[in-house]
């Protein structure tokens, strides 16, 4: 079975080609091969199937490329941001699609712009400042807003330029009735705006389900729009520094466009019985 | 750059094949390589590489090939037993030796016999049994043994068959006059030996600086001397089921042989300037 691997910002993903839709994927395998020990390991899977060869590229217009976007443990996630870049990535590296200009990719939650320069930028939906709430960590109580990126964020404003003092040891305490299914929680400080930004936020982020990660790619949409909110802009440029790099967030009328790098890191074979192998004797924590 | 990966009971490494020895590895870029999210990920890396084409393969005999054993922070190890492995597996996968029967493999600890069957064999040196000590973990003290198997072990008998309730999420404190580069801790459980063993014990352990993994080679062997020690054996068949699987450790008068599973699960190139990549702007915990 043919793969490659990749990151945006340290997210990282295990790509399988897969044109036809002929892969028998299933939860068990996605889950094995994202395995950091015994499989590839990854974030999660994207298999590169063409829209033709997808049921679920309904309304994919004239998008060729469907992402089949698979979570670390089996599950479908609907959208990841830094997964459309990667995905993207591996599409221009493979000549499966133009190496410059804008094309569109399917995806479980519609059609996304994707335009390719040294950098790649997925036009994501536009994100909704919609409340106030807070969060807790490690006995500090911090003030947010809450945002839907299609999935749910709550973005905390905070006082310390590195973040280097924040415990994200632990899930941080949220009200569940404003986040009955979990939340994303993002903690953000400003500093001075690079050329061409309008804002500038560095942000770290706790990963429902994941604890904290290098970047999330929604995560940084959300805290571009508490940023641009607080400023009163209703458009504009913001930079947003992660643990994994440095993303650029432009909002305009229509779209959240995330841009910054990403990288196809191997390419190879991979032994799918190998990867399941036998299941753990033991638990370990 | 062509690489491999592969494990043995979840101990997991990158394969770099450099038969003449002509890649020119850095610290830095063994790292990046094990570096899980922005890399291949692993906890080492092992070059394969002729004993004459590499310096540090003094002594190496009539064995053709040298371990070239890197840790995944860079730093070099001496011994690995896992390692040694799923090496072999390598070796006999990619036909550069034999599919059966028994060879020598040249480490940075000398000359290792390997015995290839369906699980691959490796032939250690004997564990020294020298002391009493204790550890103290999450509140609890627990009395052990210390051991050296080239690197220094503390085993701790716990009364717990699953041991699932052990919470190893912190470092074990250690007496440091008797530890004073550090200690790798294993938890052992005894049960019923399985037909053809003598004994029976269940392990997880905590490594020296990475905190607890799925498996440890050397612990194992750590564990099965400690309870051969206390049935008044000088040899005899151990097994050993850490949470990646299970190894079956047999004592002779001469050689500590550690047996289990080793596999190869994928095969590519690897990109080694996007495996470097810029460096990580901030800090997460």
């Amino acid at each position: 079975m043919r793969f490659a691997k990749g990151h945006g910002t340290g997210n990282d993903f295990v790509i399988l080609p897969d044109p036809d839709g002929r892969l028998p994927l299933t939860a068990a395998f996605v889950a094995a091969l994202c395995d950091r020990r015994r499989g590839i390991g990854a974030d999660g899977v994207l298999r590169v199937v063409r829209s033709a060869a997808h049921p679920d590229a309904t309304g994919a217009g004239t998008a060729e490329w469907f992402m089949d976007y698979w979570n670390a443990d089996g599950s479908h996630a609907e959208m990841c941001g830094n997964g459309v870049r990667v995905y993207a990535r591996y599409l221009v590296e493979s000549g499966l699609a133009a190496a410059e200009g804008s094309w569109t990719l399917a995806t479980r939650a519609g059609v996304v712009p994707v335009t390719i320069g040294p950098e790649i930028s997925a036009g994501l939906a536009l994100p909704k400042v919609y409340s106030r709430s807070t969060a807790e960590v490690a006995g500090r109580r911090l003030a947010g807003t809450a945002v839907d990126v299609g999935n749910p964020h709550l973005v905390c404003p905070v006082d310390e330029p590195t973040l280097d003092g924040l415990d994200l040891s632990r899930t941080p305490a949220y009200d569940s009735q404003i986040f009955p299914a979990g939340v994303n929680v993002e903690f953000a400080a400003a500093g001075s705006p690079p050329a061409g930004a309008d804002l500038y936020r560095r942000m770290r982020v706790f990963e429902r389900g994941s604890g904290e990660t290098l970047s999330c790619g929604s995560g940084a949409c959300a805290v571009a729009a508490v940023a641009l909110d607080h400023a009163g802009l209703g458009t504009g440029v913001v930079v947003v520094d992660v643990p994994g790099g440095r993303l650029t967030i432009t909002t305009t009328d229509s779209h959240c466009w995330l841009a910054g790098p990403a990288v196809i890191v191997a390419q190879g074979e991979l032994d799918p019985a190998a990867v399941l192998g036998p299941a753990p004797l033991l638990s370990a924590s």
